[in-house]
């Protein structure tokens, strides 16, 4: 009966079987030291100079050898506890060993620093990495926030389809694939049009899946492949109902964090977010824009989106003025956002859509859809879409959808802004890129 | 302030709001009764002639009209009482009509029978219909039962990427796609390599998410895109290990729906699976051939795998002699396994592995895994595959891995068998097939 190694507290002087991986070797003369890693945690063991067996076998370990032992639990004398140390106060005197698996020699150490493209390089060794699981334990618990979240305001997930016919929202940046029987199909860059479909099915759906743009740039902040946290609902008022929900979830997830992940923020030397006692920080995007030309001196007012120096230099002001790592940016024009997103019937050639800047960098972009079946189709045209080639999706509407919309969120980008990682590629677990497909392309 | 119905009888006398959509319109004479919909339930509205206003617009209502009402919510009087319909002891008395989208004339009625091809065509409106919310409710359970059951077990929850380069595992059946810069890469058939990836850095994972196949049938079974619920944990002892957790977690599952989706199955005539008070039965392949030979004389002792009639044969013969809906068939020869199935030291050339079926169909298939990393490229070797080519997926090896295994389930199947529906397709809100992508494919 396996005991796993933060368990161990509960069976002091007695006899146990530990397994693991070995993460470290130390001989001291006669002894042997090994750290013994788990998944629960890491202690140390000791294999003394009487346990002849144990030590023919000790003496042949590696690190990421897998292995199986049996010890007893011994309390640390007093002048012998390191508190530092995880399990400092205990020490497993080794009775025996079984080799589960052999390592062969590392790479590199695996604590080591190094740089990005070898880490991605020896991606199933790195990730092994105690700071790299504190971040995809980080991701892990994210992702469940967001469910447990959603799932109590009546929220409904599904899986939406990833093989899409047709390169329905348009534009470059689409992966097309062989389909069956001669036909093209693509992969979809968002589930946008099938979680419409499902407003008018559940009214509240989110679902969370990998989206695919064959984007050329390689960047600190883009993937070609990343998870999205999509929502959408129904019988909204407007695109503040949708903002709204996201402050909400973000305060949800701060607190979830806190709970389940204060080890790997500590490990990381990264900190919570801040977050303002009042709503957070929200203006227009021409707002913004004159804002930054007022304090920094820049022409940038006419801009019909934010550059990411713009990104960076309002999440410092939000900071600053109001105490909040996050800010929404509302109202970008209706020619830099798709078909289907709300025109604000008070501010004409404006939409009722926002981002959400966290860290300096956009995390979401969402909005209020359209949700009247002939203006939609009216939009489709002034965008020079085909509403024919929309039939599926348009059947949504012809049958009656309510007011709504919601937000499409990147997983990896909001973890690599929460642990203020570099590069949002730490914390993608098998980052597809352009020269890079889990090992490097050949040219 | 919108009132949801099924919160309606804490308002008895008051004034309320409502929003959903109109599911009939009645006209009695002078009065109009309309059932309105929302997410959470229906209730039946009545328009009285002195509500002329309401009246007027009531008129022009059709089926799938988005609405928002203003209404007194009135108790029935005794002899009106209708326990046969939801919130049958109250009405909702009409004071004023708002309507937030029209509906088109249907293509027929919502709850009518339609044969398959006719639900898919008009897929974004039949899913309204209230048995499909309730396929697709059901589904979301069996998906929050999958996570709670595997977070309480210490398993993480990761994202497998959906573009790999190589078609690593080999094989037809592989969707192909432009990646960029004229190079080519692969839709995944399944996260298997990159799960056992990650049982070297978490020891238990688990994933949610899309799979594709390019298969030419077109089956009531089959889906080119379906979502596989995947498990993979190191430690094991061998594939018992495996098959105890599926069981645990069938029998968690049988009590999660049974807690959540008791309307659903009622309303589908559905029926919760039978469970054994003892273990699953679980039998060989070759004593379930040999089974089936004996009681129907058919010649299948030395066939390599089971035929969907013997499935069907063997779940049949579970149910009649343990009681059971699910039954493990065990030990698929070596040949019919992939590379990284475990051969069976006691039981040379037959494979650490299983099959469990359900109702008369393999749900998911599971076993051990080779962990030793000479072991698995001599594997590879005998089955014609490079090991150059798995280079990335070795190195987990190379650098230590735990004896281990895990399975992959398909959600739609489970879906389909647990709510006895003829067809896959049933069970899938988009299903991709060698004729349809949303629309028919054209010639």
């Amino acid at each position: 009966m396996r005991t796993l190694i933060d368990g161990l507290h509960d069976h002091i002087d007695k006899e146990v079987t530990v397994a693991g991986y070995i993460d470290v070797r130390r001989d001291h003369g006669k002894l042997i030291f090994l750290d013994v890693r788990d998944r629960s945690g890491i202690v140390q063991a000791v294999v003394l100079p009487n346990q002849k067996d144990a030590l023919e076998v000790a003496q042949t370990l590696r690190s990421e050898f897998v292995v199986e032992v049996t010890a007893k639990v011994n309390k640390r004398p007093e002048k012998m506890v390191n508190e530092k140390q995880p399990n400092g106060d205990i020490e497993l005197e080794i009775l025996s060993i079984t080799v589960l698996a052999e390592a062969a020699e590392l790479p590199f150490e695996k604590e080591a620093e190094v740089n990005l493209d070898t880490a991605l390089d020896n991606r199933p060794f790195v990730l092994r990495k105690a700071q790299n699981r504190a971040i995809f334990k980080v991701q892990h618990e994210i992702v469940q926030a967001y469910r447990t979240f959603l799932s109590g305001e009546s929220f409904v997930e599904f899986e939406a389809p990833k093989i899409v016919g047709g390169d329905a929202e348009g534009g470059s940046g689409v992966f097309r694939l062989e389909y069956l029987k001669d036909k093209w199909a693509y992969l979809a860059t968002s589930p946008q049009l099938y979680k419409q479909i499902m407003v008018g099915v559940f009214e509240r759906v989110f679902s969370v899946g990998n989206v695919f743009r064959a984007e050329m740039h390689s960047t600190s902040r883009h993937l070609n492949e990343y998870t999205s946290l999509d929502v959408e609902f129904g019988f909204i008022k407007d695109h503040e109902d949708i903002m709204e929900l996201e402050e909400r979830f973000m305060r949800y997830l701060y607190v979830h964090l806190q709970e389940t992940c204060s080890d790997a923020f500590a490990l990381l030397e990264a900190e919570l977010p801040s977050l303002p006692e009042k709503a957070f920080p929200k203006m227009k995007l021409r707002e913004a824009l004159a804002l930054i030309a007022k304090e920094t001196g820049e022409d940038c007012e006419d801009e019909p989106d934010l550059a990411p120096e713009h990104e960076r230099w309002l999440s410092t002001y939000a900071k600053e003025k109001f105490g909040s790592d996050y800010i929404f940016i509302t109202h970008y024009p209706v020619s830099k956002r798709p078909f289907y997103t709300y025109e604000d019937e008070n501010d004409k050639g404006y939409t009722k859509s926002f981002d959400l800047l966290f860290r300096g960098v956009e995390i979401t972009t969402g909005g209020q859809r359209v949700h009247d079946y002939k203006e939609l189709t009216e939009r489709m045209n002034a965008k020079g879409l085909e509403p024919e080639n929309f039939s599926f999706y348009l059947q949504a509407f012809k049958y009656g959808m309510p007011p709504h919309g919601g937000w499409g969120m990147g997983l990896e980008r909001i973890t690599q802004k929460m642990l203020n990682l570099d590069n949002v590629k730490e914390a993608t677990l098998f980052p597809r890129e352009i020269n890079r497909i889990d090992v490097q392309l050949s040219e």
